[in-house]
């Protein structure tokens, strides 16, 4: 299933794509909020007859395919040819960091450059919301506790990710910096996650084209080592890092992000975004 | 005032501290969700006759005071005496790290030494509950965005926090690693928040004994600063650093809790907190 939110911001209705590629309401059926992750009841909107739901006509705005997330994990450095662009080590394990939810937001919605940022960068990467409740489990068990995954673009500011000090958490968590989406796909849906294509382009301009074949640690790898010291309940969101050609690593110099810029990225069966990059402004 | 959230967890209700201690019941006027705690509602709250509210008569267990925190932002190495016995450099700027939200929990309930783990620690801290919505503040209108403060043991894991790579989050938010409360003190009530004088006991034996009065960074700045780069919304909740004392930095050589150790601490004005460590076992 591909499962999504969509409606004004905080007024998100929750919805399925059927096969023909159609948005169809499931109000009524589902909320989309943690609770509505466990097996038991993806099986119960499984068993609904898409044909019977609504269509719904317009194109309309998508949120983030899931309501309520508590948190948003975020594993740095996991392609080996992205940690050689940054100028560091391959990780002997994997490195966590967190981006702070209040940055979330949907996968076309556009995004805010901080303010004086000259340094925010793109990194398409491959989302896994968690399902059920996961603590020091073991990566042979580890997937059967995803519901499912989507495309994130972990936007990055590197001046504040690399040069205040201390953690990377000040520089991934800026207000919009977390577009999730479109589409929540089933875990059933996607098959084995370390064989999908993912592709990111800034201006039209293809900069990242890679495959989660590549990752270090796989998924199962990345929810087995968090759950040895957090709690992963439903709900919550890991980003599993990002392949080579983020901005931070052209040559022969890095260039970032600025007003107008557009940038749209996709995962092979996860679905696209479209972002365009804004100057920052006061908000009410 | 002085606000808790009591009853088994997951089933608190709202409550209020009378000006003899006793706890009165809140039901029917708030549920401490985010949303109740803007200045209007707290206003709302403070008008109430405390004599007209349900007194409470047995001794309950207290949850978070606050529900629904979405953000648990910590500022390491804010006191220039742990910094150094944490042999580590006074910060330029703050030190900004997360807690896994999934950690929160009652002031008084057992904390779980992690499996494995041979350095779990102890910190007293200040925590500091947003109010009202925050970006880019100053640090001159950053007390205006705080609904009130509390005790907050940061328990930290050591070995995961220092010797696995990367980030400081890796050991920080295990279960049971953030407890807050009993009360969320409301600003009024509290006054200047740098001249609050804070200790910790392990089992009887003061090991912190300090005063917000000596933190490097002070609660404006750290709100001022923290709103550069992320949004600050109502029941995020900002624990602010430890003063000297810590297990790691015991002289002459670093010890660290285990099962049946009992940590007590408190913060003037805002209460008192008491832990029993206990050690990990499968939970269903």
């Amino acid at each position: 299933m591909k499962l999504c939110r969509y409606g004004a911001p905080g007024h998100e209705q929750p919805g399925l794509i059927d096969a023909e590629g159609r948005l169809r309401s499931l109000a009524g059926h589902t909320d989309l909020s943690p609770d509505a992750l466990a097996p038991d009841a993806l099986a119960t909107l499984a068993a609904i007859d898409a044909a019977s739901l609504p269509l719904v006509e317009d194109a309309p705005r998508y949120g983030v395919p899931v309501a309520g997330t508590r948190k948003f994990i975020a594993i740095g450095l996991n392609y080996a040819d992205h940690a050689a662009e940054s100028n560091l080590p391959i990780p002997e394990e994997p490195v966590v960091f967190n981006k702070w939810v209040s940055c979330l937001q949907g996968p076309n919605d556009p995004v805010v450059i901080p303010r004086d940022s000259k340094k925010t960068d793109w990194e398409v990467e491959l989302g896994v919301v968690i399902g059920t409740r996961a603590e020091y489990v073991e990566a042979a068990d580890a997937l059967a506790h995803v519901a499912g995954y989507c495309v994130i673009n972990d936007v990055s500011e590197r001046h504040w990710q690399a040069e205040r000090g201390a953690t990377w958490d000040k520089g991934k968590g800026f207000p919009t910096f977390g577009p999730v989406g479109p589409w929540l796909v089933t875990a059933d849906e996607v098959g084995d996650p370390q064989n999908l294509s993912m592709w990111l382009d800034v201006n039209g301009k293809r900069l990242q084209d890679g495959s989660t074949r590549t990752m270090i640690f796989p998924v199962a790898e990345i929810i087995a080592y968090c759950s040895q010291f957090m709690t992963l309940e439903p709900g919550d969101i890991i980003t599993t890092g990002t392949p080579p050609g983020v901005g931070l690593g052209q040559k022969p110099e890095p260039w970032y992000l600025k007003p107008g810029d557009v940038v749209t990225l996709g995962i092979e069966k996860l679905g696209e975004q479209r972002q365009e990059f804004i100057a920052w402004a006061p908000r009410g």
